[in-house]
């Protein structure tokens, strides 16, 4: 009998779950991330605002697997799923599967303006947080050199599209970083002069979180000196700022990026139909859903994340939120099935268990929301501390961050404000004489 | 009475302690480097092997400096200096000087072959470290992939040029990334089938200590796996490898560079005329010696570090060597010669005190000369982990970087194995729908 072939695409909180539930299982496991490292993409902004450094959030996939027999890392994007043939194929080859775990997450989406993100850089790989770490303190750089009041003031505003966690987030570290990191360090000007717009097309802050606590995130932020801008819609983004639906121009040489997401372009190689979100729509056992143009239900395959449109059965009827807690969920779930499937088990449907949303604003403030509780500031940063740092997928970085946490908490600083540089020697050693320039500002390519 | 303007070209050892050392001083300070950060440069090539993470060896100017009133930090490169007229140019204006310390350091050097940085990165920015472990590390997920034997042989061997500190101890680290690190991470073959290969053209290793130690430098990386060839003078670098004066060819798909550095471009600017290294010759108070093109004794004018080629005289007649501690003292030096200027002090030349070099080789062994004192393995070993912390510029990186040793001792990992992208998106944003290409493999352009 030869041993069944799981390949999970994918390094992020589902793929990794499932491979590491696997470890026991009588099966092959293949992984594939073009990345090395899996990323705890939670706390991923903390690096783009300089509060955390990346091998703090960062693991190589290779090292969390170690220790796994059964299972091989490919370092390798992958091109296309073939799934009448249960294939993958990948830069370098193909593999052939007879169970799959599509779990290969998103991308930055700017919906149908890919030109926007040359000037408003999104948050989703550690490259993302250090040009936007690049950015932000180099503006403030910029801005003790610029003579012109006017144009002074165009270089230390700061624009943040969308108003969901992300958003909230980056907005409010911007703020602290404003008026507390780079406080008395300029000769030139007061950094609390910075001005940070948080523009959000909705009526409402954090989307998806009980409408209270929507209302005391922007409460809060307001506090902190973030200009809330709520119904105000992107008309377009370019060198001078953010043009609003209406006519108004927000004048800000920083613009970020934290207003949509797109499922990875993975999915357009399946040839199911996909949701408007790039997603794959799957019945309550995360199987792709069969439809006109895919009359098969294709069993051996789970998708997973933020790759899944699943079915609202497995939430009440309820879209589920892209959340860690929900990834690493599925990702259990298909490891689970897998393993019953083995064993000639009966398979369950997929249930989501909703472990609450947390979000923070600045210092020492956050909003929670845990199925009927609802609150927010102090309590429920603790409560965020606590949960981030039991989550974090080793326990080295467990202490390497709330060592940098509890001495920022003290130092009111940012250990990780180092500028790098704008990549002069990074496109691949192809031919010196002749080396490629690097893609300039091209649209996020296919994840893993 | 104005107050003097001093002016301070680079935030190195150098520049740095020369800054802070003019603190309590009636002067203006304005300090220009074209990067944000200090760098910690003798720890850079555990950046680039993965042991530390930037921030820890990194500190930014503005912070070291951010307690003192009479500094102004400008993150601007120096286009060049105006000697007779007492101004440096950089991009974006211009400012007088009534003293002015040199000390923007140096760059790397391929003695006249530009085109091998491409194949051979060299080791003096942080962007450089995270190329290098980029590459390196890559090469081990490349094997992962390749299935030919003799293909994957090559992407398994590393090739070092240059036996100095730099060279020694990458090839130290590399091997034990091999042997150690790397350990039981990979199915498909054994990191321990790396082969590292540190080529010197000279007939012994670390030139510079004494020659017993560069014996027990060579016998020691011997054991660790190391092929150490002596007297072997590169002929060309590219994309196979580094062929030698000779013939032979060093088959290695990742070479890294630790063969030169020379002096910072901005020395061809003053119109003095430079040494061989292309740094400044300087008499014994530091000052640029006056020669047939320079008559003029510039007296206001300080060369520190890296850039300068100190008088024998301030050495019993010998070289001083390019370390951090000479750096230092030079700095402390020039600011010691402002102030006593000011307060009409006579001046004293400048005298190196030799406070010894250090350098490890892999884990737990070093070798050391101090003074009289030669002696290498572990006891050398904790002497350089206790100098190096004491060091560091700022308690804090004293102390993650402590924690991150003793971790690392433990448990035999490397925290920082992140590999970054290629910068597909690092040009600045100049205009996103005709962003140019980023520079590919120039060389690198004048610091600070």
């Amino acid at each position: 009998m030869t041993i069944p072939h799981v390949v999970i695409i994918g390094g992020g909180f589902a793929g990794i779950t499932c491979a590491r539930r696997l470890k026991a299982a009588k099966v092959r496991v293949t992984l594939f991330d073009s990345r090395n490292h899996h990323l705890f993409q939670p706390l991923l902004y903390q690096v783009a605002t300089a509060a955390l450094s990346a091998p703090d959030i960062a693991a190589p996939i290779r090292n969390l697997l170690a220790k796994q027999k059964n299972a091989t890392v490919l370092a390798r994007a992958v091109d296309h799923v073939d799934l009448p043939n249960k294939r993958v194929v990948f830069d370098g080859g193909e593999v052939h599967y007879d169970q799959l775990v599509l779990a290969a997450g998103a991308v930055n989406f700017y919906y149908g303006h890919p030109e926007w993100e040359a000037w408003a850089p999104g948050l989703k790989t550690i490259d993302d947080a250090f040009e936007i770490r690049r950015r932000v303190l180099g503006a403030f750089e910029e801005a003790e050199l610029e003579a012109d009041p006017e144009l002074r003031k165009e270089v230390l505003t700061f624009a943040v599209v969308g108003g969901g966690a992300t958003g909230v987030e980056l907005a409010g570290a911007l703020a602290e970083i404003a008026t507390r990191t780079m406080r008395k360090q300029f000769q030139h000007f007061d950094p609390e002069d910075a001005r940070i717009v948080l523009i959000e097309g909705g009526s409402r802050l954090l989307n998806g979180f009980p409408d209270e606590l929507g209302l005391a995130a922007k409460a809060r932020l307001t506090k902190l000196g973030v200009e809330v801008r709520l119904d105000s819609r992107v008309e377009k983004i370019d060198r001078d700022g953010v043009h609003l639906v209406g006519g108004s121009l927000v004048l800000a040489r920083t613009c970020l990026w934290g207003a949509g997401i797109t499922a990875s372009p993975l999915g357009k190689t399946l040839g199911v139909t996909l949701d408007r979100g790039g997603r794959v729509p799957t019945d309550d056992h995360l199987h792709p859903v069969a439809d006109a143009t895919t009359p098969t239900t294709y069993s051996d395959v789970f998708v997973c994340g933020d790759m899944a449109a699943v079915s609202p059965k497995c939430n009440d009827g309820k879209p589920i939120p892209g959340v860690a807690p929900a990834d690493i969920q599925m990702g259990k779930y298909a490891a689970d099935q897998i393993v019953a499937r083995l064993k000639g088990k009966p398979t369950e449907p997929y249930r989501y268990f909703d472990k609450g949303q947390l979000a923070t604003i600045g210092r020492a403030s956050a909003v929670a929301a845990l199925g009927k509780w609802k609150f927010h500031g102090r309590f429920a940063w603790l409560l965020w501390v606590v949960v981030h740092i039991l989550y974090l997928a080793s326990f080295r970085n467990r202490v390497v961050v709330l060592f940098e946490w509890a001495w920022a908490w003290f130092s009111w600083s940012r250990p990780g404000r180092i500028i790098l540089e704008r990549g002069k020697r990074w496109p691949p050693p192809a031919d010196a004489a002749t080396a490629p320039p690097a893609e300039a500002s091209e649209p996020p390519t296919a994840t893993p």
